[in-house]
């Protein structure tokens, strides 16, 4: 998307054709920073130190990752050594291993000369297959969008509430739950966001209001606590979130708090929309309460908050009593009764077991 | 409440028998530090600079201003000129109105020499109705919490979630939301709170934690997104809250953030109770949704965060992209379909026409 009136990519081969570009996430909102990866070491830091986030550019990255590996050794024994350092850098992430599986099966049959360009080739697709998907999530969610505004008097917006940021900063590009909200935008229906802090790692509030300001859409951050009082007063006409993983039944573990927005829309007769890429979903599991593990984070991340001073430092100050008890789950999960539908790059689905096995035939069948 | 150890209120006369000492709660949570007010300027500077806040503290608060103001000028003109100052200080806070009115009505009719006694006397009787009411309201709720301690197995605790801080440090002592917690503690009921942290002003995390904490009572910040997960969970037995503004039907207005938890609520069947001293039932409104205009506060709030370095200053930090658009209501209205039962200081009642003007006949027919 548009940074500064730029297109970028959150990652990018450099022009030397080898190292590569990153955007250094933990400098957002308050400075746009670029790394360059040259370095095995270097790529599970960015995933380890959270310099990339968001599941599919975590994928991504570790692809580079693994052909930065094979410039510096292509055995197999490197290669083994490679994969194990990445796929502990983020042990839950899904995406990752699954990126490093799809550059392991084109270069395990090979010669160690012929490896590190195969690798590359397949990382390259690996990112252009991510925005393919997006974008197409977005050409399923766009008449969702354009159905409101066609109702809308000359002069009003489209309001869309998200949480969280699955936008493009989680993603190569284009971003899941973002895509339809930017194609609507380019195309120019008046289309507005409003963004949840979404506490406490505030990903709302420092990246999803910085890649809506890039690229030009118009958005309101507001505290996790104001969207139940919007919806009640008629001023979100829907709400479109993301998602780590939708189970079988349909049920949605996202961000902690999606679970009360989700209430909220339905005690006001507002959509409720999750969209995601058809991978996200989990044939394996059925009951999203009982059945996904919601992590614990660290007590840190609520008892403080990081932030930029009014002369420029990046500070991180205490906001409750010093050893206060504290507990951090992740996310939570809704209910599949409480979603309106699943915009996937096969169209807007029914969060239901029906389906779901009805549009993803293939991969319904293999988890039975 | 205890502070440290010893029993303390949020505000008291002075051991000169004039001047009026009040916890300093902008220190809060990282100082305790008392601020002695010795003039109507310093009284209403503390109104106004959130030196102290809560509806009756500032009820309370604004008594003594009158006080001191009279010391320094017992005039018909100069009782005016200080009402005018202390009602400006905080022009939506309903106590403080109340609460300058009745010390107008015990001074007006007396001599200039006569006015600052009857003014103490009656701002001392200010505060103890207030610690009076609240108390009330804690007997009415103790029997809810001991009713779910009587079902638990032996080591299992009562958890009670609340949003916002309408404890003691809101009010006099005891305070309204918190006082059958603080009843049912020194009782020997094994409860546990969970605090939520209440974005943006961080109520919860600052305030809320830190009296229970200095109290001794068992206590979990959480991010505002976590109750719902926790309810889902079966990680909280009831909800209680406190309140601005009670309609004649019954609908609540509280801290913005109070609707999800009530959804929450409802969605998992745990009983979602609000405290409140009667005077907070505003018998002249029937639709709390549509009726009670919500305060938009300044965008400062939402796109920053105050707290304590670790070497110990006390900073604020910006979270969002600098000039991000920001909209912060203050509060939000639970309609009282949501609402299991209102705990005054007359009983725990339901959130119903019929029931309020049952308990309060004469408030509710004067209302007609």
């Amino acid at each position: 998307m548009n940074v500064g009136g730029r297109s970028m990519r959150t990652i990018w081969l450099e022009p030397d054709g080898w190292s590569v570009g990153v955007i250094d996430q933990t400098a957002l909102p308050h400075r746009l920073v670029t790394a360059r990866l040259t370095t095995l070491a270097e790529a599970a830091h960015a995933i380890r130190a959270m310099v990339i986030r968001g599941a599919p550019l975590i994928g991504a990255t570790a692809a580079y990752g693994l052909c930065l590996a094979l410039r510096e050794d292509a055995s197999d024994e490197g290669l083994e050594r490679a994969y194990a350092t990445l796929i502990a850098a983020r042990p839950t992430a899904i995406n990752l291993k699954w990126a490093l599986d799809e550059i392991m099966a084109v270069v395990r049959n090979r010669s160690r000369t012929e490896r590190p360009a195969a690798a590359y080739r397949r990382a390259a697709e690996i990112c252009d297959e991510d925005v393919a998907i997006n974008t197409g999530i977005g050409r399923s969610g766009l008449p969702l969008i354009e159905a409101v505004a066609a109702k809308k008097k000359p002069g009003e917006r489209v309001n869309v509430l998200t949480h969280c940021n699955a936008g493009w900063l989680a993603a190569v590009d284009v971003g899941p739950a973002t895509a339809a909200i930017y194609m609507a935008h380019d195309k120019g229906v008046p289309v507005h966001v409003f963004a949840d802090e979404t506490r406490p790692r505030n990903q709302g509030a420092s990246l999803t209001t910085w890649e809506l300001g890039q690229h030009g859409v118009p958005h309101t951050l507001i505290a996790d606590n104001t969207g139940g009082h919007l919806m009640q007063h008629g001023m979100v006409d829907l709400v479109i979130v993301g998602t780590d993983r939708v189970t079988a039944n349909g049920d949605v573990c996202n961000k902690i708090g999606t679970y009360l927005k989700a209430l909220a829309a339905r005690d006001n007769n507002v959509p409720f929309y999750v969209a995601l890429p058809s991978p996200t979903i989990d044939f394996t599991l059925a009951d999203g309460v009982a059945d996904i593990p919601i992590e614990q984070r660290n007590a840190e991340e609520v008892a403080t908050m990081r932030g930029r001073t009014a002369d420029g430092r990046i500070e991180t100050v205490q906001i409750a009593p010093a050893g206060t008890p504290v507990v951090n789950y992740g996310f939570d999960v809704t209910p599949a009764r409480l979603v309106t539908g699943l915009i996937t790059e096969r169209g807007v689905i029914a969060a239901s077991r029906a389906a779901l096995a009805r549009a993803f035939p293939e991969r319904a069948g293999a988890a039975q």
